[in-house]
């Protein structure tokens, strides 16, 4: 294993300081909790936190920032911070209009959130959660109960952070995340698996002409192991898929996300991103918007991800809110 | 080789028009010649062109757009786009106020952009160009002649965008911008080695503990063959280098720019951006800004590099200009 680290043991530690020497006129690090917030905290909005497993950045602590989130929690690399971090970062950017979690769907981050909610509601914090499950790839997997969450969360933090900062009550906040949620899906693919760094090695192996299809961001089985493909069968694929599950027909308008997973070049992406404009325009369904880029990573992993958000009027206008963060910026 | 493209004599085709397709309202595509522009054309102003070989994705075309570049012309996977090419995107963005080319200092892109120049100087458009040499690993190499052009461009693009987008004359376009390529200087390392999609097969092969040091982005050879070190030891050895040449002294104030080669993932390039703040702090060094991300990649090669670029108020001012392009905003 080569990596660009220390110790295996301080690299978050060290990214986070990293992080917050590089921007330190937009975000702020708590070195005990490992939690970054934005360096002028919020007064009388809701507050937004995500945060998870470390090795997906720049998630989260890439999209701390005006029209996004108020804190991100970082966990170890793949494991999720424990309920006493996240409890922390409740506590250090709380305000009276409430607070909501962005939480991808992991049975390690659902219960360690859902503790932490429970200790500041105690507090007297208004505390609400959204639980992220846009990996159509499988139900039920590794670490999961149900379907992965996974690149559609930026979008879920994106919507919902538009939300907050224009002043929406809670209950909105909430409703507005929540049917981000329920209209994002995402599914993805790898051509090489990544490399946890206290592991050291490979966490699966595949042949010199073969895919995960429907991969994990953690690098879990995912649908099949299949022959490498031409981008537009890969695109063909994926979109199928997506379009079923969201029932897109003509006039349909959407967002994608293009998601690199760490080890992809951006020309592969954009190439990518070429054959879903073809797809979607045949279809007839609008793009409102395309993102391109690394977005919710899988360390080193080679790879990528489509993400759709089926939009309306609501949600359009909430995306075109203006968002100045570390990894976003409108 | 497994690379999410269609066919390896269109990528370069595909990808512009994935760009075009996702950034619409940004940047327009002209097949025929390759070549990027922005949106809406630029009137009375001094325009910037850059380009070279492709492989280096954000570079260049994710850097046209307000206060950076007006064209990019995009050359065959690490092949300099012909003179045609760049005459003709010379002839699409050339204003009154004449043209300035921005040239990574390589022999064929050398050759290609200056008999652009004339052929366009024939026509009467007034062309001068600058060629960045900021690589300080190695003298004469594979491809050039001199030092070799690497990420200090995306700087040069920054600095001499921001001085034609306010209005100065193509004299004070020129200076800016050779100014500086003189105070930016950049080294860099791979872990791995790059595959080029004609080739199939990496440039190089790497021990499982073996670096190359001084790497260059196309992985021609840098200074040496080494053990793989810690995030510390490779950036104080890099920093000795760049300080060195730089003449570096307490007070003096830097902007750096920690740039990942393509298949880093991002919290690699923040730890070692750790370490350079720990260094420069250390020698009493002022860090205007940091850049951190994939800005001038390799295609899919695992590696970083370094560049500093030391500032005075001209330098600042321009630096903190406005920019709106697809791979920088500030």
């Amino acid at each position: 294993m080569k990596k660009i680290i220390n110790q295996v043991d301080h690299m978050v530690d060290e990214m986070c300081q990293g992080m917050v020497k590089a921007h330190p006129n937009q975000i702020q690090y708590f070195a005990q909790y490992k939690v970054i917030t934005r360096q002028e905290m919020k007064q009388n909005q809701v507050a937004l936190i995500s945060g998870g497993g470390s090795g997906h950045e720049p998630a989260h602590a890439g999209y701390v920032g005006y029209g996004m989130l108020d804190a991100a929690v970082c966990g170890d690399i793949f494991a999720s911070p424990s309920s006493i971090q996240i409890y922390h970062a409740i506590n250090q950017v709380a305000t009276d209009q409430g607070v909501l979690l962005i939480v991808k769907n992991y049975s390690g981050d659902c219960m360690n959130f859902d503790t932490a909610a429970e200790m500041a509601e105690d507090d007297g914090i208004n505390v609400k959660a959204v639980y992220v499950n846009d990996d159509i790839a499988v139900k039920d997997s590794l670490y999961t109960i149900g379907r992965r969450g996974v690149a559609g969360t930026v979008l879920v933090e994106k919507i919902a952070g538009a939300s907050a900062e224009r002043g929406d009550q809670l209950e909105e906040v909430y409703r507005l995340a929540q049917k981000t949620v329920d209209h994002v899906k995402s599914i993805g693919f790898a051509l090489n698996s990544c490399t946890v760094p206290a592991k050291g090695t490979p966490t699966f192996e595949l042949g010199d002409n073969e895919i995960e299809f429907g991969v994990g961001i953690h690098g879990e089985p995912g649908i099949e192991r299949r022959t490498m493909q031409s981008a537009k069968a890969l695109a063909n694929d994926m979109l199928d898929q997506l379009v079923a599950e969201l029932s897109l027909v003509t006039g349909d308008e959407v967002i994608v996300l293009i998601n690199g997973l760490g080890g992809t070049p951006l020309h592969e992406l954009y190439i990518l991103s070429n054959e879903v404009h073809h797809y979607l325009n045949h279809l007839g369904v609008k793009i409102e918007d395309t993102i391109v880029g690394n977005y919710m990573t899988s360390i080193d992993m080679a790879g990528a991800s489509i993400s759709l958000l089926k939009t309306d009027e609501e949600i359009k206008t909430l995306y075109n809110f203006p968002v100045k963060t570390i990894a976003l910026n409108k």
